[in-house]
């Protein structure tokens, strides 16, 4: 956990490489995803053909197994995992058993894993083609199942012009807001939202919808990492509502777009609806260069914040 | 399916109660779920205990099996199985499994079924609680997986007020639109797109990012039903991109809102980014009343038209 104390912000201003992929030389794709795996406190098994293969695709059997040891980083303030977490832990383990960078991702949460518990993954290949990778994954706590993923991670294809449809809105860049305290009873320990920083402009109104958000030690935008700071829907959609609350994620979803290494990010929340107690919505997620690094979605049971 | 002559719209204008859910009586919501199965060409075949329970719920052990054999309604214009199809029998079959309204799916494309080949479907409970089940679906053909599936239902949670954030856009009623002629290749059945009633006001601007849309037989706002009018995003961010193109979907995911029955959806899209050659992108599926019934989301590898 040393490169808690690395911030790429700085070293980009210098000029210089962001650090933290100092293993196998500084920038390859190899060595960046071992960096978002340390951070993410998991730990690669084995990769193993895990039975017979379906006909016409050996990829149809292969598999990779992993673990993490749920930690403080991993949990919310209510010391159970952290839903974010969840996802990030998910694409790290599809890109890794692909070989390939997530393009997209989503986790169904089953249970909930809490302090002190191992996790264990395991991701089935169901196709791997030319350039894409489908991938499954499944985690269990003691033989039970807590999470389901799914995910694809894919080759670029340079033969498609690339381009961003929604436009970043103007908003102060994180040097020029305040941070947002963070309140958490003094009786437990803050858990990932410990090591979380929140900006916004000074005077910002409620509902928080639009915020710069970091978690430091790697850049929230690698495609795994940005799950960690996409999490924010059901209090959105409580709060644009009127409603002083938060929500349970059924899942959370990933989408990955292009952005430059950034801690900050700007997370720009659309709640979309509240209905028969269960809410959606997604979340924009921009680098400060404008360039959009992913858009979060999910959908949560919804509940009131117990009034103090 | 006879009941393709159905016209909800028709009949909510009489003041009539929708048909189509005549067999258990009209109106209770599982005859209203086997109208919809039975329009998709779900077969229910059982329910079984399938092995040993996990530790503490009996639940995690249930599942459903399904069968569907792939007729043009089931099929792309390329006769292969249509994403939105894949989607909307995963959440048929969620709904069935847990009893229970469908509230997100999520269905990740792994192979492509033929005409005429069968779709071998089954549902895990891998998690069944006071209001929410959470419900796994593998899709094999001959044996090979060919999709997976994620997804939620869940009881209605009264104590939580409902309401929608963004509002629809203005546009003209269905009845103001013209319909848009789609253009298929005389040599190819059109599949789905067969059943499809597309309309815009007249003169609308290409790309096509705005329109109603309907396939007739059973409101499209049905939950399972909505992800047949949610899979346009790869032809939307490539149009908005100034690209002719389109692209093969990752994945469909759905998220339900709530709205009164109807045939007309209104498509409101919103394409995000291309990337690498991958493209995502939502759309807000409106009722003609108003109600957000739901937004659709997905990524998707792009591609280019072949130029004649």
């Amino acid at each position: 956990m040393a490169d808690l104390t690395t911030n790429t912000d700085v070293l980009r201003t210098a000029g210089a490489v962001p650090v933290g992929e100092n293993v196998d030389g500084l920038g390859t794709e190899a060595a960046r995803r071992r960096a978002d795996r340390r951070w993410l406190g998991l730990e690669l098994l084995d990769v193993a053909d895990a039975g017979p293969a379906a006909a016409g695709d050996s990829a149809a059997s292969l598999t990779t197994r992993a673990e993490v040891t749920m930690e403080e980083r991993h949990l919310t303030q209510l010391q159970r995992m952290y839903g974010g977490m969840g996802l990030a832990l998910v694409g790290a383990l599809v890109e890794e058993t692909a070989a390939r960078p997530l393009r997209w991702a989503t986790t169904q949460f089953v249970g909930s894993p809490r302090h002190g518990e191992r996790l264990d993954l395991v991701a089935e290949v169901l196709a791997a083609g030319r350039r894409t990778s489908q991938v499954r994954v499944t985690g269990t706590v003691a033989g039970r199942v807590v999470l389901t993923g799914l995910g694809a991670a894919a080759e670029a294809n340079p033969e498609i012009p690339g381009g961003t449809l929604p436009v970043m809105p103007a908003f102060p860049p994180p040097e020029e807001c305040e941070p947002v305290r963070l309140r958490f009873p003094p009786s437990t320990p803050p858990g990932f939202f410990g090591l979380v920083e929140i900006r916004q402009p000074a005077g910002a109104a409620e509902p928080r919808l639009r915020f710069w958000m970091r978690f430091g030690g790697r850049p929230a935008t690698r495609p795994a990492m940005l799950a960690l700071v996409a999490d924010s829907v059901p209090t959105m959609v409580m709060g644009a509502l009127g409603n002083p609350g938060s929500g349970s994620s059924l899942d959370n979803t990933i989408r990955v777009g292009s952005a430059p290494d950034s801690e900050w990010v700007l997370v720009d929340g659309i709640p979309d609806q509240a209905a028969d107690g269960y809410g959606h919505g997604s979340v924009r997620l921009w680098s400060p260069d404008g360039s959009l690094a992913g858009v979060g979605s999910q959908t949560a049971a919804l509940w009131f914040h117990r009034r103090g």
